[in-house]
């Protein structure tokens, strides 16, 4: 029966063993649910990037569209911020456009998870497409939460929970990792109302005054992109069909 | 007002500014716990060591009783395992002797906390003398949790979460980390029923089949110590009496 295990930071990363696993990333504040959003709305693929200079490189010599932000707000000379409405709200046309996105905690946890089997990428909003590939795999799970300055964070712990939850339901073992059974005990109590109950967090409440409440409510959507699931591919996510 | 901060592996020590605050080390299965128990009963000092042949040394050279165990039963050519009943049973007369204790991932979590202003020793046992002597300093709190094998462990963030609830109510500040939100949620989770909450841990089941049922049960219980507080003196632990 494969098993789910949850990395509260990518600084825990060498004490997992990550060969014939399926690596979920998950920042849901908000690079993941960005990339899954962008994925969504017809960009055809994305490169993640830890340093603002890297973004610009891949712009110039790639001529890829570039994200970035820095302090909630997008970072000067750079097409988009780390908003996941840059995708939505039309200002830049983003169909058949690459996009390179920087993030600093997503990037460290993509790449240090590359020895695994599979690495995707999870969000609130692409759930069932994370649950789905995992069913279809039948591999061990290792979701692996890009936190918060390398700390635990409550938000993409209890993203954790809730794809365990709905892996347990289809036999996946929950039980072995006392992770796993606190990210599932924490989402049981956050389910009934997502946004207060992760609002509870500092360091939550702190990206919602940066003017970012809309996107804090936009992360939390279940199920709004069932069908994306970003897949790494050899040096950048693209959109994995499900069959 | 003071904060609560939990770090849920020595692994993440380096993440944490140490000095100003006070850091309590728990290994609730059964380091600490054994180590408490043995203040509070006649034991003089402690000297926590990571590896057998320091401990061995500590024994022949300082005239330390030894106290070691591998794979969950007492090691060969030591005086104690590590049972908390082994300072309880008369088997081995313990008043007015030091002890060295192996403890792999207690030992580390100390040494790596020693730039902390006090490092205590905290166990479910002693709960109420760490609240006192947290309350008496009125400085930042950090519960490093020794885990398990580097990683998470319910046991040990569930005390993180007992005492955060205690010292919620003295007035610290429990809501500026995501880490102490969760201990407290999993501890009032775990709270009406701790051991069956507790059994609910793989490596904790496992544990309790190595005969040391009975050490769970009593490693469990609130406040059997409540005047024992081991503090980090120099190169030893010692009973900080409570003024």
């Amino acid at each position: 029966m494969p098993q789910v295990d949850l990395c509260f930071s990518p600084e825990l990363l060498a004490l997992y063993h990550l060969p014939g696993k399926v690596v979920v990333v998950v920042d849901i504040l908000r690079a993941t649910s960005s990339i899954v959003t962008a994925l969504a709305n017809g960009v055809t693929h994305v490169f993640p990037v830890a340093e603002l200079a890297e973004c610009r490189a891949l712009g110039e010599q790639h001529g890829c569209l570039t994200a970035a932000e820095r302090d909630g707000r997008a970072a000067a000379g750079f097409d988009l911020g780390n908003s996941p409405f840059g995708y939505l709200d039309g200002v830049v046309e983003v169909k058949g456009r690459a996009v390179a996105i920087s993030t600093t905690n997503g990037t460290h946890a993509l790449r240090r998870s590359l020895a695994a089997d599979a690495v995707v990428v999870g969000a609130f909003l692409n759930l069932q497409a994370v649950v789905e590939f995992a069913e279809a795999q039948q591999k061990d799970v290792l979701v692996v939460c890009a936190g918060w300055k390398g700390q635990f964070c409550l938000e993409d712990t209890v993203f954790g929970g809730a794809l365990a939850a709905r892996l347990a339901a289809s036999g996946f073992d929950v039980t072995s990792s006392d992770a796993t059974l606190a990210a599932l005990h924490l989402w049981e109590r956050a389910e009934a109302d997502l946004p207060a109950y992760l609002l509870q967090s500092s360091h939550v409440r702190r990206l919602n005054s940066l003017e970012a409440n809309k996107d804090f409510v936009f992360c939390l959507q279940l199920d709004a992109y069932p069908h994306t699931l970003p897949l790494w591919r050899t040096d950048r996510l693209v959109n994995e069909v499900m069959h």
